[in-house]
């Protein structure tokens, strides 16, 4: 008796302070541009703020409920840098020179014999097959926490060729602002990139504040098995789903089943996920992040390697997706840029 | 300056509050055994309470980060019937019969024939394979908005066989009981099943409380596409993923990348399930719903069509899974039970 007036009694204290914070952070948003300190006041700044602001506003004609402010980000060249090479190949390249000794026949045999003679013109012959060959031989073979603190490792010791900085330092500082001012505003920010989920998922906390449930990414085969008596997840080394392109749609729909209203990319293996958030009918805003800073960063577009913009860019006015100059809307690159 | 003063002012009060809440709310779980009403008391009810109260109770040996409090629940024979037959088997039925005037063949070709003539018999004979070539041809060739159409209006005109209740309204009221229980304790949770994602997705949020984000199942392949110049996803007929057995931790993984510590299950196809969650590290728990009550549900296990439960169930004490018994453990069975 005593327990149950007591639980009544918390329940409407409990309820009373809920209203409180309601009454309190309703209007936080309109503060809220204060949030991308990094980001130069301009037409890309002011765009984002508005439609957040807009999404955000009770009873305005274009609010919508929390639960379907869903955002998704491309990661490579769009969260983190990409130049110049994916980071995972990095990871990759690292792997083969680690395996090699146990792999005597990749001497002779490509893609990997380029990679251990560090002959790039070579690796690109062996084009986007020698690539995916290459993945499956490197990251497979062991089970997902094996996997984890491979990719864990890697990253706490591992340089960027330029920079000289660990690869998970290399975040764009203004995007990181905009995912926080995104969630402060009551979206969930999902990650949706090429790169293989359990590469990112070990770092995407710390990185973004994205935990792994929020990271779509490509997937290896993997199989339930059990060592002894221990059940294990284990790699294969066969490539189940490549979450790029037209297939990056297709996993969101597979993981989140709702159509996101936020979309930021950076090439041409995000027009199709910028096609399907602007198709639909809440309303819905699509960034592209535009590589134009050689100086601060690098410069690149329709012809690159890695992160090529083409066929986005060419639309990207007809489409109204906002194009954010690196050079001129942003006013640092890096975190430890000063 | 008066609007960063405001902001100012704001966080220091929101943040106030939510000290306070925080304060209020941490006793609350010790009073949340009046959450499982439908539960009779006794070891099953006991059990469950006794491990939320562990990872919940801060500063003790047993504490689990919110973040970590993942409980996975399988949905056919685990959160609704799956009797006479899998509710997914009963929607594919009526969807056979919707299309036969389009498919003259279907009179001679089986497992379409036997379900035109309603010959249970004739469509077993079929096994596995025939069950997956008629889910295929019925759910694909429209793209993934349709289905959910038609999935929603199914579930508003469709009646179980037996109680001629809409198949929507068939849940075990207990187990919502749980599943409230354990997210006003800080679990998030999940359905992971056999069934396709997107024929329970319409549904879940309303009968459990379940978002979109949160279910996890067997998935058609499906493609992006154009219809004009409108982005659309179409889905196939081919199945992508069967996430049932071995599959169920494989999908754990893909999607959540946490390993749950609270699981659901009642049948053999949980198995895997089952083993993953118990085989790690932190405090784990999990339970077997057993189908003992032939009068308000149905009897069954050993030798059952649908949810067989044999090896689970002989592996249960060895392995310290929670036999729930619905007969003694259970006051009501469904939402209209008296």
């Amino acid at each position: 008796m005593h327990e149950v007036r007591r639980q009544g009694y918390l329940t409407a204290v409990v309820a009373a302070l809920a209203v409180l914070l309601a009454i309190f952070l309703a209007p936080i948003a309109t503060f809220a541009q204060e949030a991308l300190p990094s980001w130069n006041d301009g037409k890309a700044k002011s765009d984002i703020v508005a439609f957040v602001n807009k999404v955000t506003t009770h009873g305005g004609d274009g609010y919508v409920a929390p639960e379907d402010r869903v955002a998704v980000f491309d990661n490579d060249g769009t969260l983190w840098s990409e130049q110049p090479f994916y980071f995972q190949l990095g990871f990759t390249f690292d792997r083969v020179k680690t395996l090699a000794p146990a792999h005597p026949e990749w001497k002779s045999q490509e893609p990997f014999k380029s990679v251990l003679k560090g002959d790039m013109a070579g690796l690109a012959k062996s084009g986007e097959k020698g690539l995916v060959d290459m993945v499956a031989a490197t990251h497979s073979g062991m089970t997902t926490a094996e996997f984890e603190k491979i990719v864990t490792d890697w990253f706490a010791t591992a340089q960027h060729p330029k920079t000289h900085r660990p690869y998970n330092e290399m975040t764009f500082q203004p995007m990181v602002e905009l995912l926080n001012y995104l969630r402060a505003n009551g979206f969930k920010t999902y990650i949706v990139s090429g790169g293989g989920v359990e590469f990112m998922r070990p770092m995407t906390e710390k990185m973004y504040g994205i935990p792994p449930e929020q990271v779509i990414g490509s997937t290896a085969v993997t199989k339930y098995a059990l060592q002894g008596d221990v059940p294990v997840l284990m790699r294969q080394g066969k490539i189940n789903f490549i979450n790029d392109g037209p297939g990056k749609p297709v996993g969101i729909n597979q993981v989140i089943g709702r159509r996101p209203i936020f979309v930021a990319g950076n090439s041409d293996g995000d027009y199709e996920m910028l096609r399907w958030v602007m198709g639909g009918n809440s309303p819905h805003f699509a960034m592209i992040v535009h590589h134009t800073d050689a100086a601060r960063e690098y410069a690149y577009d329709r012809k690159s390697s890695f992160g090529k913009l083409d066929k986005a860019l060419d639309e990207a006015a007809l489409r109204n997706w906002l194009v954010v100059d690196m050079k001129s809307d942003w006013k640092k690159i890096y975190p430890f840029d000063n």
